[in-house]
């Protein structure tokens, strides 16, 4: 695959004049084109309440000409009007060879539907802050204890944090109780922040009858076992205070059965909480999460679940600066129900422009973003699974792949360039920064366990680390810890025991993530394929004022050269910028 | 592009077992895959309550074995359930080179997101007379006069019917007025059915200060100067006579400067009327369709609106069997409204379960489509616009390409199935078949003109009379008609010119639908691509019972074989079937 001299356009500010259009406003787009690309002449097609509209584009003087890309390339611009709360559009280049479309999934010399157009947002933008965070992903009771950890209930199963390993499946799972509490986190903090983390992210820290606590007794309080109330004062304040922002997690599909709108559902069937569940008038059974009978699933057609939901989010906030959301993939979703919209829009309205909406979606969560809710994925579809299936190791052996039967399978670059690709053009620029950029989580595999070796793990962390999207780090993987499923992954953090922590992984964290914080073309720039093979792939990472050229391999390669004139990458003959060795990651900053 | 040996699976009878599922039913899927292909192992990937829950399919002893397409395929079976409305789908293949998804966009080697899954669809399905209609498109104005025709209104500019070429464009195109009326239609009947056509779609009757009518100037009436209620009433009767069916147009984006409706809304702005539309609160102005001032533009946010329109599509059912819905894609949006999926839920509620629904989309109508509303769309986006690329002549020169800048570009066969294969995968198998296939309209050019040739245009009736979807004819094409543009394309029909009617053109379209209605693979079969090339294009059409193949070449290149293991099409060495001579359409029955 071979992207030389191709023709190039993306939502980030280097292409598109407004990052926050208000609807009816005018916008400039440009489009680059290399020189030998030979085009002729430009349209841009934008849909306008359904109908699509052309524009002709022109070559613009102040960009094409002697200096920075002008060198090279030739810069087409034209304004659109953001008429729609997103307006799609693409581009018509007419070339030598005939007509053809440039959409956010690439050249086509044929006609393609709208589902990968390029994609304008007047929805209120994300709070600013999130489009230079740095997510760390914090299991309560696997991350430190204070030291004021009270008694385990009767439900749990305590576990020595040094000499007891998690339990990966079966019995007691849920049960394990490793005693990690919220000040524990606060003794941690140099460590998130030594890592380049801005952002915490906290699994559930609600009651529950669970370590993992996605079965909330209320919504009401922190946890007594995490610190409670206090604890997540003082967690928040000792972030705040750092600059630092936290994240919680909720569930608005389900509760737990024993929280305490469930038990009076139960208990009274004419209690106005019957209708925040889905029962079976017949037989009393009610609808759960994967038929969890511990998951009752909430009914958002009920008025009261519109009006309490909502509110539990709002709630929390100054504490917490956002949510991520739990399995949104199916809340609001049963049947001939599908309330999803509605969800993600009223929580967004009642938690204001400044906190963050993440969706947990495990899939392909384009038909939900772009909307007026959500403001991106943890982006398992469109970077975690692809990166797996290119990294994995020789001798991995999973059950399943994220949920998908037989096992990771082991693809080469073009198809995981495919698979980025595919996924990052069904949704609009904006959601694709914004969402969560992971390479595992305590619902996966450790990455470790996947790709069998730390050269392999820091490289899968590099593409994290200068791929656009807010790279997320599940704690304990700055380590080099192993996981074979979720609950095994969940593993308590090595504090302690040295000889669990790998140091030259943990020093590879800090320094991609330092060159991501350091580099706004990291985290701001637009996004340039230049080259794939097998195991090779090749892109740029470019504001107006830097490109940055950044090259992953999994294994050793012919040397590979940068041709200027092509802004592209050429088999090496001379002068070679790009080494053959691999595994390996490099970046290297070009003058523009 | 070689398809030989691929697994296939489509929407049909033959592939899934219940082509109206009830929500919540069980439903078989099958998959058949050549034995060369070497299928290990196949999952059914459902999306359930936005979550893909995966089943292990088995193959099926029944299918596969000694007879049939048994005989040369393996057919995988499993059953999923139709949880929601819309359930999306798709195979997990295993095969000795990896794991590969099929999905209606065909096999990918990398993950894909969602938009081109298979999909059960639950809404009310399509009335079962539109599976096998053959439309016949009439403008009235120009399709015949019955000889009662009154005198032209004031507006009107008369043209002789033989003698005045229609004005292409510039002043006078929606007022040139040639005096056809629903009584000339009444007298044709029998040469509509000589085509195999059913059911004929009448552009606007409304009356207006148009000839073609979608400035209506009332709902409640047909147009005097064809004939008014009376001549609906015969041409419907004599239509339901022969078993034929009759659908109007109407506009619910818009209504005539000229309606009821709107002369109150502009006269009084306590009007109730005055919420209907768009106005401008400081200027007055008002929102109308593209600028055009004769065209005010209905608001779907008023009650008012939302009451009366449905009621106008309602009450002419009787006489009517069913409504093409002008610009379908741009009703009901507007900045930051988009009632569009409302408008169309709402109108086919009204109309029940027997009559037909078809949007009007020039583009991509998907997002629309598998609703509870628009049955299928006019279709010019997935099939008119590649079979016109693929087709063209090599002298056209028209400034547009259905309102893309440059003209027709011209492509080759595999960027045609491309492009079809791109559209098809992007709706329900149901959305697909109720589509109407159309080469042209009163709103395109002439697919004579397109073409250039009797050849090549009864080469791309062939393939309107093989591929799925509805065939629908613009009256005066079967006589090989020309025109530039719409306007162009409103030719009076030539009964007395004969040397303006090419017979062979016509006898074509003869056999061609009545092959159509002969063979019951071509309107219900499966969908199978078994080659293309440049100038060749072939599929097969099968039903449990007959497999057709249909080769069509745009010129000649050399033979093919059909290769009866591979169950796909080989470069001939002997036994060719498929001649090289072009251009060509053949259909060959295959012993199954």
């Amino acid at each position: 695959m071979r992207f030389l001299g191709e023709p190039h356009h993306d939502g980030s500010a280097l292409y598109v004049s407004d990052q926050e259009p208000a609807l009816g406003s005018r916008v400039t787009l440009w489009l680059r084109a290399p020189r030998a690309a030979g085009i002729e002449g430009v349209h841009v097609r934008a849909v306008h309440d359904g109908e699509p509209r052309y524009a002709e584009a022109s070559v613009d003087p102040a960009r094409t000409g002697a200096g920075g890309y002008g060198a090279t390339d030739v810069w087409w611009r034209a304004e659109i009007t953001a008429v729609n709360p997103v307006t799609p559009y693409r581009f018509l280049l007419r070339t030598r060879g005939g007509q053809v479309w440039l959409t956010a999934a690439g050249l086509a010399a044929h006609d393609v539907p709208d589902s990968g157009d390029f994609r304008l947002v007047c929805h209120q933008a994300p709070p600013s802050w999130m489009r230079d965070a740095i997510v760390y992903q914090i299991f309560p009771d696997r991350f430190d204890r204070s030291g004021r950890t009270p008694e385990p209930p009767e439900w749990a199963l305590p576990r020595d944090w040094d000499r007891d390993p998690v339990i990966p499946s079966g019995p007691g799972t849920a049960e394990q109780f490793y005693g990690g509490d919220l000040d524990g986190v606060v003794r941690r903090l140099d460590h998130v922040r030594s890592l380049g983390a801005d952002t915490v992210y906290l699994t559930p820290f609600f009651p529950a009858r669970s370590t993992h606590r996605y079965d909330a007794a209320t919504f009401d309080h922190v946890d007594p076992l995490l610190g409670g109330d206090e604890a997540l004062l003082r967690l928040s304040g000792a972030l705040h205070e750092r600059g630092m922002r936290l994240l919680g997690d909720i569930t608005v599909n389900h509760c737990g059965a024993g929280h305490e709108w469930f038990t009076r559902a139960v208990a009274d069937p004419t209690a106005p909480e019957r209708d925040m569940f889905y029962f079976d008038p017949e037989t009393g059974g009610y609808e759960s999460w994967w038929g969890f009978a511990s998951l009752p699933k909430l009914n958002w057609g009920s008025e009261l679940v519109r009006s309490r939901m909502p509110e539990v989010l709002s709630r929390w906030l100054g504490p917490l600066d956002g949510w991520r959301v739990d399995v949104a993939n199916m809340s609001g979703r049963r049947g001939g129900d599908d309330h999803t919209h509605a969800v993600a829009a009223l929580l967004r309205a009642r938690l204001g422009p400044g906190a963050a909406l993440i969706a947990e979606h495990n899939h392909d969560a384009s038909p939900d973003l772009d909307r007026d809710g959500w403001h991106g994925t943890m982006n398992y579809g469109g970077f975690t699974r692809p990166v797996w299936a290119w990294l994995r190791g020789p001798d991995l052996d999973l059950g399943h792949f994220l949920g998908v039967p037989g096992g990771v399978p082991s693809r080469d670059g073009t198809a995981t360039l495919a698979s980025l690709r595919a996924f990052a053009s069904h949704m609009s620029w904006r959601s694709y920064v914004h969402s969560w950029q992971l390479l595992d989580s305590h619902d996966s595999a450790r990455i470790r366990t996947v790709t069998g070796s730390r050269e392999r793990h820091l490289l899968a962390a590099g593409l994290q680390a200068t791929l656009p999207g807010t790279p997320m780090l599940f704690a304990g993987s700055e380590f080099g810890l192993t996981g074979v499923n979720g609950e095994h992954s969940r593993t308590p953090m090595p504090w302690n025991r040295p000889h669990d922590r790998d140091e030259p992984t943990l020093a590879g964290y800090r320094e991609l993530f330092g060159l991501r914080r350091a580099e706004p073309a990291l985290r701001h720039g637009g996004l340039r394929w230049l080259h794939a093979d097998a195991d090779c792939l090749v892109f740029a990472r470019e504001t107006y004022e830097e490109s940055l050229i950044v090259c992953a391999r999994r294994a050793p390669g012919p040397p590979l050269r940068l041709d200027r004139r092509m802004t592209g990458v050429l088999h090496a003959d001379d002068g070679d910028i790009i080494p053959g060795r691999g595994p390996f990651l490099g970046v290297w900053r070009v003058t523009v």
